[in-house]
This record gives structure tokens, sequence and C-alpha cells, in this order.
């Protein structure tokens, strides 16, 4: 069963293809006897309107756009994308909606060419921008093109509608869990600095550590693999004055933490805790199973959905703040037993 | 900027639609100084043509489909899924072709309701199937409908093209290694046993377990989930005749069996050998790190699109057999030190 085109009918119906489309459209230029039997040709075919033939008469093509522009073995590693991507789709299921998905790697030139190919070709009806960077040429592209965007995160000076986490709450919550705790010299090993959510968390990190009058809050650059998240808590570990609880900015690191520590015989929690961000089913696996900040991934999926139908269909520029949050308190976080603390 | 279309095109240019389609088809029915004319309208307002008019042409839709249809936190945990979309990936690159995903839960139904849509709708130009099942109802009706698709498996009585893991030398290799350290008493932690890839590592497995002469080689049903993962763990090592060496169908399930063996005190690997089906950065993370089978998931997703092209091409039906793997040994299996071991 081939899939019929309108040049099926018009040759089955004996027409020309303009007259199919007159007719299969309900415009004028054609008879009306001649409209009813290319109707009737067209039905004896099965054929159905097409994605194209709407988008090409200017309606949707019901398609989503979404570029991951990072390390592929990352993305498979990290829950988060496809708890994002899982998210979208709960939105999309409604309305039918296809997401269309694109893996660059780490090339952001190659991802403006996507969004310039997908809409000039008309693939998709909008985009959903993640990982925003500091100087990140996407909004300007998107804003140039005139395709619909949504913002995963805040970009200073764009207008773009925007899902953002305010990170602040959570991670007063976080370093305020370990003040509690006892803690007084906290470390946290952060993932690209190029991104503006690391940023954000940067400062909404040292603003809880001065909240909380930590002595030390040090950071230090990683890149969201655990082999780098390794590396970190041992150079964190050895270091003169090594901090007795450490925040991840991913799960993954977190993970590989826990194996470090064990290799350098520091027993959690009570020589170090360790706090992911954020929890996913990974949290659970190590032992001890990992305390993380819980992010409502899914529900942040479905919101950007949400505000990206919105801009398609030209309604005003919303921006959400997204706030949910919760401390999962597991065994890698307890209090500092500082005494028995190894020194390098 | 808004998209241009050719309804643009003709009105800027004052004419029909037709007579803009004629030209920028090169196609007769307009006159030489009105296609030159329609031709330069086009080209001041920046029209492109789109993939949606290639498409009504019955050219192609430069996508391929892609339905998931499993738990969503399970796919997020595992990171199988994503590696093989970043293996399509790397070969739809050099094709522009982008990859329509969706992700459906387990509802068999609506993934064939979905693709009936793609395929009226052209949406897409092929389809890769993943997880075959004992009766699947997909190769019947791609088949029916003409839509070009790519086995990721083997179902009988289907002569669609495929690419399907010879599981045998594999499980082999596996179960050999722990013979070779001295194991008699294995046991298997199995995934659905509704997919046909657990059916062949099935037989593959008591086929290896009498070749290396196990004593006993016991398979225990679950979802690929880290909770029954460690559940199987816990009921296999309170059984009276517990095995020495457990072989786990993915790489979750094989990490919280570390978790669970930890809680129960059992030592790893003197007291439990563990290999996970197959090796990711997961298997990298726990203490001890994971013993896994390493298969070219990669290498598989780029084979599926190669061969879906040919079909789609309209070549000949391909086959391929995939037999890339490797065993990669880490500090989770180890002589059985029986004289130690807990009994309940």
């Amino acid at each position: 069963m081939k899939r019929r085109t309108i040049n099926d009918i018009a040759e089955r119906a004996g027409v020309s293809k303009s007259a199919v489309s007159f007719a299969l459209n309900g415009k004028p230029g054609v008879s009306p006897a001649t409209r009813e039997r290319i109707l009737a040709t067209a039905e004896a075919l099965g054929w159905r309107p097409s994605s194209a033939a709407r988008a090409l008469s200017g309606a949707r093509a019901n398609v989503v756009g979404l570029v991951l522009a990072r390390n592929p073995s990352l993305l498979a590693a990290e829950p988060y994308f496809v708890r994002l991507i899982a998210g979208m789709e709960t939105e999309l299921r409604t309305e039918q909606t296809g997401l269309l998905l694109k893996m660059v790697g780490e090339e952001p030139q190659r991802e403006l060419e996507i969004y310039r190919r997908w809409w000039s070709q008309r693939q998709v009806d909008g985009v959903v921008l993640l990982d925003l960077r500091v100087n990140d040429h996407r909004a300007d592209l998107v804003a140039e093109l005139g395709l619909p965007a949504v913002l995963l995160g805040r970009l200073r000076g764009s207008n773009l509608p925007s899902v953002w986490v305010d990170t602040r709450p959570a991670m007063d919550a976080a370093v305020g869990h370990l003040a509690d705790l006892g803690h007084r010299r906290v470390a946290r090993v952060r993932g690209m600095r190029a991104f503006i959510h690391t940023r954000e968390r940067d400062t909404a990190y040292r603003a809880a550590a001065r909240t909380f009058g930590m002595e030390s809050a040090v950071i230090v650059d990683a890149d969201y693999t655990g082999e780098q998240g390794a590396k970190a808590t041992r150079a964190l570990l050895d270091s003169p004055d090594a901090p007795s609880a450490i925040i991840f900015d991913n799960d993954v690191m977190a993970v590989s933490a826990i194996g470090a520590a064990h290799d350098l015989g520091i027993r959690i929690p009570d020589e170090l805790s360790i706090i992911a961000w954020d929890d996913s089913p990974l949290c659970e696996l190590p032992r001890p199973a990992l305390t993380a900040m819980r992010m409502d991934i899914d529900g942040l999926g479905a919101a950007a959905v949400r505000i990206l139908r919105e801009a398609i269909d030209g309604g005003p520029t919303t921006s959400i703040r997204f706030g949910t949050w919760e401390l999962v308190e597991r065994a890698s976080t307890g209090r500092p037993d500082e005494s028995r603390r190894r020194r390098s």
C-alpha cells in the first residue's frame, strides 16, 4: 500500500493537480461536479491530508524540535535528559505532536544551522533551547528567524518565553542541611562554567555559605563526568583544609565520589558527607545511598512545552519560575566526625 | 521574519499559487517571462523549498521515526537507549536527516497508531522497531502500510530487514569466565520475558551452562529496575542453594545488586560474583566496579540506520548479524570463597 499523493488523485480523476488541490481544500476554481468526482476518487484511494500538505498551506508541522548539544556518553549516563524529554512527551501526547531530536555533540555552530534548516523547511513549529550559555547566539537567531522558542533557563536581555528554576531556595536548603549537621567547611564540584545555570548555582551557593556562616565554601571545576567527579573528590580530600561535605552538580559525579572516597578509605558520612544535585534513580544505587536535591524535571519539560505551545499560537510571552524541589535525605550525609578525619 | 510560503510569492508577483508552483518546480504552464518574475520574487522574499513541499511531491520527509515503548523512568536510568540514539545520530548526521521520537510507555496499541499516523501524514520515511515481542503486531503493520522499517532483533516469519545481536558467543564468554574462576552454581536475573531478546538470552544461557557443566543455572524474573534487581539478588542469596555468581540482564539491576549484597553483609567477589549485561558508565561507579559484557550499542544504532536507508531507497532486504562484544573484567568477579559463604 503506497502512500497516495494528490498526483495519484489527479491521474485517476483525469484532472490537473491544481484542481485536486482546489477541491480538497474547499476552494473555488473547480466545478461542483468535478469537485465531487475528485473527493470520491480521493476517498476511494484512501487519501488523507498529509502533514506536508497542511504545512505547505501554512498550517502546523505538529513537531517540536530539541537539540542536545552535549557529549553523547554524558547524555547517556545522566538520567536528566531522558526525564526532561519524558516530561515534554506527557504534554505533547495530548496534542499528537512529535519531538524532532538532534544530538550534535558540543558544537554550538552546528546547532544554529539546525534551527535555520528546521525552520526554513518547516520541519518544526518551535524549539526548546537547553543549556543556555553566557554568550548564547541561539536566542538572537530564533528571534531573527521568527522561530517560536522557549528557553529552559534565563538569559539576560532576551524577551523570549522561558521556564527557569530558582536555585536559591533549594541551595539554601542543601547548604542549610549541612550546617544543621555541624559542617563548617563545604565544597561544591560544579559543571561547565559556560552554562548560565552553573553560574546561577555559584551565586546561590556563595550566598547560602554566607547565610549559614561557613568557614570555607570552595568551588572545584569539573565536567559532569564520573571521571572528573572522582578526580575532584580526590583533590579536595587531599587538600590541607579538606571539606567535610561536598555538593555535586549532578548525580553521576556524586555517585563516582562515593567510589573515590571508598578507594581512599574515607568513610561516608562520618568523614565526608555528599549531596547530589539533582536526584535520580542513580542516587539510590550506591552504598551509602545519596542524599540528593530532587527537582521536578518531568514537570519542567511539560511546562516548557505548554509555554512553547502558547508562543506558537502567538500568545503573550510567558515566563515561569519553577520552584518545586525536595531535599531527599539518604545515608550519604551525617554529622562530621572531625576527630577521626584523615589528614593528608 | 516570517516563513515565506508560495502564497506570499503569488501575492507579491501577482500570479496564481499554481503558477508559482509550476515555476518553482520547473514545470510547463507559465510563460518564460512570468517564470522569471516568479523566481526573482521568490529569491527577493528569501523563499526556500520547504520539506513540506518536497514531501508533497513524493520526495522524502528526511525523518526517521523511533518509538520508545517503555516506562520513562527506566528509559532514563538505563544508558542503553540514549547510546542507541546517539549511534543512530552519527549515521543520520551525514545525510541531514532528523529523528522523530515518541515515548509512549508500555502501550503497544498506541505504538501502532503512531506508525499509522506518521506514515499517512508522511512525517517519516521509515522507522526502527525496538524490543521485539513474541506476538509482535508491528512487523505486520509496517508491511501492510508499506512503511520502510528495520527490526532491531530477529522476528520469526518476518522478512523485514534486521540488525540482530548474536547472543551465544557473548554468553559463552560470560559463563565461561565464571567457570574459569571456579563457579559451579550460577544464576541469571533477566528482563521481561515478553521480549524476544530475553528469550534468546535464555537459550544462550542454558546452552552455555551445559557447555561449562554448571551444577545449577537458575533464572529469576525481574523488570530491569534497580528495585527488582535488588529483590532478585536477596531472594537468590537467601535460597538454600544460593549461587556464587549472578549475571544481570542490564546495568541498573547489577549496580543495585552490589548495594543489596552490601546491605546483607555479603562480600563481592569473595562470596558473590556479579556480571552486568551490558556495560555502561554506570558499571564503573560502584565498589567493586562491575565486570560487564560490552556490546557496541552505538554501532548497532548506526547499522540500523544504514539498513533502513537501504530499505527506504527500495534496496534488497538486508540482515546484519552483529557480533561485536567484549567482556570487560573489573572487580565484581573473582574466585568463589565457598568456605566463607554465608548460609541462610
